[in-house]
């Protein structure tokens, strides 16, 4: 018999099976049973609940085993919850209406003229959303991110800028505000590949560079790192900020922001000057990695944006940087990869941290 | 009428209220109904449970008011939970036994025999545990540790030491192993002034440089940073762990870890070469300090162990190359400080770290 839940246990039992099945998509009864360690009754009632918010419906679905008999599946209705995300760029403003279980919905994109402040990324913004009703609405920025306020954004070229303010006077409602690296980082942990690392960082090449921290898929609160300006030449070239040495300066000498392809395929035409700047630019990113893994122990390492070109040209570099500068102790489990999600991550990720609140707010 | 609350809620409140009393000293039960939000006749019963189970007591304590009245204070009874807690040095283990509500019932300290082993230190920690019953056992060691074992660590000179797995062996019970630097973090939150701090870093000063972060109080899980390990200087001085320009071997080639009240004092007497050496040691801290900074995002930095000397002979060297190596967006906030609790914090911390995990078990 089970034992009479309380309202407050129910209610967290009914997210977690909501989570689950986000997550995760449809299963059978069977599956939730043993994937949430909850019996057979009250996975039903708990079904039943979702189903009567129009949350969840049950579908005959796949077949299993070797009668065939098909299996009913519990899955998410995608438009009973949706979620609003964007993600800034310096030229564009990307959009995606989301639906419970991840589905896309709708997506959109409007460019964004260069220097373009708050008040024109929230007007596009709007316009993307168009009136949708959304339960969430999150936008993910490459920058440091502190409420609803970009601190800095070498991509966007603003500092101190109250985004938050601007998109909640532009579409009447509030937003989370995001880094779009921290975004990258719970949206491969969700949706990529990535689901096993613990603690997972990301890495957004952009027009700036930045890192983002998902512990256990979560946004580490206060994560977002301004990996450009971590200083990797004491008393280097100037940089944009202010500082001398960033890996930002040292790295913009090359011109990758722009031109990582042309150098990439230079490279493997055999060009010797693009190989040598690929070469030292990866020692660079690998020395600043150094730091920060230093500081933060990741147990994997994305590498987003262009920095997945330029990791993919260069990785023995980036690696013997790393080696030079990390002890063997913090280096021995770390893993370095791509993103499975190419350059979605941030965009899904800021989805997917509109859902966790939802599915928090349940609990 | 208060609701009846479920067991569940019943059990969280009571260890609530164990936890204000425990960090916050005598109350009246008038305070008490002021800081946990709840009524008068709730935070009677709840008394009357942890009276019963005899961690808590009422007194007649001081007098309130004009009247003079004294006012009955509830307060913890120390004996009825205690934690042992040790730090280990690279010449000694210091031991302190802290009952309930933070008063210290016993302490000791056993000489560490150089380059002492795992076996070495354990034997000394159940010598001065001399058979004590406690709930929790938690030791501090200056160095990169994950589960009970020490991954590196300067001062000892272990690499993957299983100190658990001694300290057990030794004592017939199981001990948490924590690094001393994030235990100063959570001592100085807990007991000195640093309470204030949402993301609070402790800088260790000892053989070893090690930095370690306690996020609202609580010791974030993989926070240990190898300080002297980050690169200041690359390609630099050949350090001990194989690595070149890492700040402990740029430091430690000023002989600071014996000698920096010799050096600070030379300094005061206007001794040239000492101030250079604190000055370019101060900035070579500062530097290390702004990447670590970059990365982790602290608001609140305390200079423990040595590199307390060190700050105060070498304020502005450590700010000035701190200004060199981080955006003003991530130093305006932040405040550098020398700890309330001097040399005690990891010790009382580690503590600390014993009873959080016995009033989480109480929830």
């Amino acid at each position: 018999m089970a034992r009479p839940a309380t309202e407050e246990l129910r209610r967290r039992n009914r997210a977690a099976l909501l989570e689950q099945l986000h997550r995760h998509g449809p299963q059978t009864r069977a599956e939730l049973t043993e994937a949430l360690g909850l019996n057979r009754s009250t996975i039903g009632g708990l079904a039943a609940d979702l189903s009567e918010s129009g949350h969840l419906q049950e579908t005959t679905g796949r077949s299993t085993g070797s009668a065939g008999r098909p299996s009913t599946l519990v899955e998410c209705v995608a438009k009973s919850v949706s979620v609003a995300a964007v993600e800034l760029r310096f030229d564009r403003v990307r959009f995606a209406l989301t639906g419970l279980g991840g589905e896309v919905l709708d997506r959109g994109e409007l460019p964004l003229e260069a220097s373009a402040g708050a008040d024109a990324a929230a007007a596009a913004t709007a316009s993307l959303l168009d009136g949708a009703e959304v339960a969430e609405a999150v936008a993910a920025v490459p920058g440091l991110v502190s409420g609803g306020v970009v601190g800095h954004s070498s991509e966007l070229g603003w500092d101190g800028t109250d985004l938050g303010a601007a998109l909640a006077e532009a579409t009447g409602r509030k937003w989370r505000v995001t880094d779009a690296a921290t975004a990258g980082a719970v949206g491969e942990w969700s949706r990529g590949d990535a689901g096993e690392a613990r603690n997972l960082m990301y890495l957004h090449g952009g027009r700036g560079l930045t890192a983002g921290i998902a512990v256990e898929g979560r946004a580490r609160p206060g994560s977002s790192i301004q990996l450009g300006h971590i200083v990797v030449e004491p008393g280097g070239r100037e940089c944009r900020c202010g500082m001398r040495g960033c890996l930002e300066a040292e790295m913009g000498a090359f011109g990758f922001t722009e031109a990582i392809e042309t150098t990439t395929v230079a490279a493997d035409l055999g060009d010797t000057k693009a190989r040598e700047a690929l070469r030292r630019s990866g020692q660079y990113l690998g020395r600043a990695l150094g730091a920060v893994v230093t500081a933060v122990g990741p147990d994997e390492i994305l590498f987003g944006g262009w920095l997945r070109e330029l990791y993919l040209s260069s990785a023995a570099a980036v690696r013997s940087a790393l080696a030079e500068t990390t002890l063997p102790q913090l280096r021995s489990g770390l893993r370095l990869r791509t993103p499975a999600l190419g350059a979605e991550g941030p965009l899904i990720g800021a989805a997917e941290t509109g859902f966790e609140a939802i599915i928090d707010e349940m609990r």
